[in-house]
């Protein structure tokens, strides 16, 4: 069961001059083949790559763990950031949907940030006996994830007692280095490991991902075969992973900065979240390899077919030539539904009678697409049979091949993300940070704010 | 209780050569002055302008009704998509956080989406004799609403019978024209009415918007008397609103393609969802009121801190500089956590512990603002002092004049939307709508798709 790419609509044979001629793919040959070259030659250095075939112990453990845990919890709540919460939300989304917590057991709850009105309900919402914490930094010094660590041990520890707070926590980190690991050991959570050369946008696949997968029942060896699937789809030179990279290339290079993700199925919505951060932090770069200054990256930007037909689409179809967009469809839903003939005689709504909401939904897409190809806009369209394990793990891998790709044909590197680096410093300075002297010192004397420019 | 615009971070002084300069504001001074006389000129045009102040009778309408309905609810979907479900989303969660459906009644869950998978989940939830379903819809034609309503209106019947039913719908769309009216009249539905001339995604303040707040609990006098207090504030030529407006089409003139709203509160992350339709939908035109072919429009994208500084903000600050980011920060969250000093000899970890969550989030909003002024990136603040009816009642509206004056200055009409007709009428093509069969001919003669192009 195989997910597709069709780029029909992305070529100029069918949106004009705004679309990739067979001549602008050729021009890139060099460019191209050096990638793929790349691609092969690091392969080394991308340690994600291994994660569909090396994880069988991994794998053995964690499905212990939760076969172990899973009869005393009842919610799973996962205090991470980024890559630790963008792939664990959309996956279960995905195999779940959006009623999930309403009904299952154990609830998930993934907590991305640090508003203390949300930590404040979560808490309200919490039998703590019965919830397991599962904390996931790779440094342990991620601000946003050790405050809400640091909160969440306090509580339990002073509610539960420090013996019983062991068997409420796991931590997900480095195997070696950093904070968490090391008071992991000293206090004698269970731990996980995320294995080194695995940054957390590319880390869906290892224990990131997989350990909160299996707490809700999601086949996470179903999962990686379905990612080993794709990595031998892109052992062909002409794979989905890099004709997407190789379009967008050239469309961003034509000046279309947005690239948009739109699924038209509830289940894949966060997975435009999860390519947001991909794409976004891996391909958004000031410098090249060689050093140059060159400022690229496309702007990723999160639609949901249908609804947002009433909301972007106007500005899709009519707007400047700036965009990329990307459908993902679903073939066969689980349970469809069949709209009744309530209302034949009515010319607006007779139409609908008989046919079945994933008819509708996917006919909107179909009609969407057809629009925007009309007014010239490029797009294309992955399509998975049907949302399973084994579609999911095929499209997580894609996309991330389709980034490494991507960062080598801009020759950036696309697994760094430098450009964080001074709003932390700058966070530690307002904070007194010890060492950060020198920035505060920095802040106080930048340019005071005017008044006048507060209104 | 005012919310206020800084703007400093969007001039040159601050960000250089990619800021706005007091001569590029001179520069527009014509067309800005045009652009106010158009909104004093215009303003009997703009019935969403009225809301705020001509609503007693309906409030009085909607309290009553809630005040008779609730007793007997549990539960309130709205069926509606577009204008008719972001405006009342992001005011529940600004109001009531993530996790209002967990711990209060009416759970509220607004379905604006035909996935079929959704549907089944949410009716799988539901017990139907508590259950009210508002469905909203201005022209009774909207595919999606109508086609949920057709579903549910059959599966009331049949399970509580045709007089039962009745007390279990509620409808809010135009007084006179469309389906729904003349379905809720023959059924003998409870109606709200959406007033002539305020489009969707101009409703919020109108009864779409006021009816599920009120179920929710939500002070609608206090919102409506904070869009009172913006209204009375954009009396003056300096306000926040035109502020807005111009910094953006200015920025928009220099290349600056994309507007990022940036909320640090997660009760305002959906504020960004009801932006993006009012900024995408309004300003994204083929045409100027001239009938010139401008294809202007800029792209909204919502992020969320603290949570996106792991995911966008690596390509804001080091990508293309082709964004201005607004940022929503709130003074003052209502019950703060204090991190507990548990890692004091952890130099990475030991500054958190003392502060509070809510000094941690605005603390990075002003590093992540300044580490985007260092790298010269627009950026600007709305600061609301507090979450609450007042406060959002502004906010609303103030975004509202915004898009009405940015329009002005493109010269375009922000409250069409032409470009959504092409994929609507492809879909009843696709459909086999009477009266559509020459869509249906050209559909079925377009270019087929080729084999080569789908991988």
């Amino acid at each position: 069961m195989q997910i597709k790419l069709d780029y029909n609509n992305m070529m100029t044979e069918f949106v004009g001059k705004h679309g990739i001629s067979q001549g602008d793919i050729d021009a890139l040959k060099g460019k191209i083949s050096a990638a793929a070259r790349a691609m092969e030659n690091k392969r080394n250095q991308m340690a994600w790559r291994d994660l569909p075939y090396n994880q069988d112990d991994i794998v053995q453990d964690i499905l212990l763990y939760v076969a172990e845990i899973l009869p005393r919890i009842d919610t799973l709540v996962v205090l991470g950031i980024g890559g630790s919460a963008l792939g664990p939300i959309a996956l279960n989304q995905a195999i779940h949907g959006s009623f999930y917590n309403f009904c299952k057991k154990p609830r998930i709850f993934v907590i991305d940030n640090i508003d203390p009105t949300t930590m404040n309900d979560l808490f309200a919402q919490l039998n703590l006996e019965t919830t397991l914490f599962s904390v996931v930094s790779k440094s342990g010094a991620t601000s946003e994830t050790m405050a809400q660590f640091m909160i969440v041990k306090d509580m339990l520890e002073s509610r539960l007692g420090k013996e019983r707070t062991k068997q409420q926590i796991v931590c997900t980190t480095d195997a070696q280095n950093g904070n968490l690991i090391k008071t992991a050991k000293t206090e004698g959570y269970k731990t996980f490991y995320i294995p080194s050369g695995v940054g957390g946008r590319f880390s869906q696949l290892c224990s990131v991902g997989l350990l909160p997968a299996a707490f809700c029942g999601i086949d996470i060896k179903k999962l990686l075969a379905g990612a080993a699937y794709m990595d031998k789809i892109c052992e062909n030179d002409q794979n989905p992973a890099y004709i997407f990279a190789i379009l967008h290339h050239l469309a961003l290079k034509a000046g279309k900065n947005i690239s948009v993700m739109m699924p038209y199925s509830d289940g894949l919505k966060f997975m435009s979240d999860w390519y947001a951060q991909l794409w976004a932090e891996s391909l958004g770069k000031k410098y090249d390899n060689n050093g140059n200054e060159v400022y690229v990256g496309q702007t990723p930007v999160k639609a949901l077919g249908a609804t947002d037909q009433h909301s972007q689409v106007q500005l899709y179809t009519q707007g400047p030539f700036d965009k990329v967009i990307c459908f993902l469809t679903v073939e066969e839903f689980e349970n469809d539904i069949t709209i009744p003939k309530t209302f034949e005689d009515m010319p607006t709504l007779g139409f609908l009678g008989g046919n079945t909401l994933a008819r509708l939904l996917n006919t909107q897409q179909k009609a969407t697409e057809y629009a925007l190809q009309k007014e010239g806009r490029p797009n294309m369209t992955i399509t998975l049979p049907k949302i399973n394990e084994h579609t999911m793990g095929q499209l997580f891998y894609m996309l991330e091949m389709a980034t490494a790709f991507a960062g080598e044909l801009l020759n950036i590197n696309a697994f760094d993300q430098p450009g964080v680096e001074e709003g932390k410093d700058a966070t530690y300075a307002l904070f007194n940070r010890p060492g950060y002297e020198d920035k505060k010192a920095e802040l106080e004397t930048a340019l005071p704010k005017s008044e006048k420019y507060i209104i």
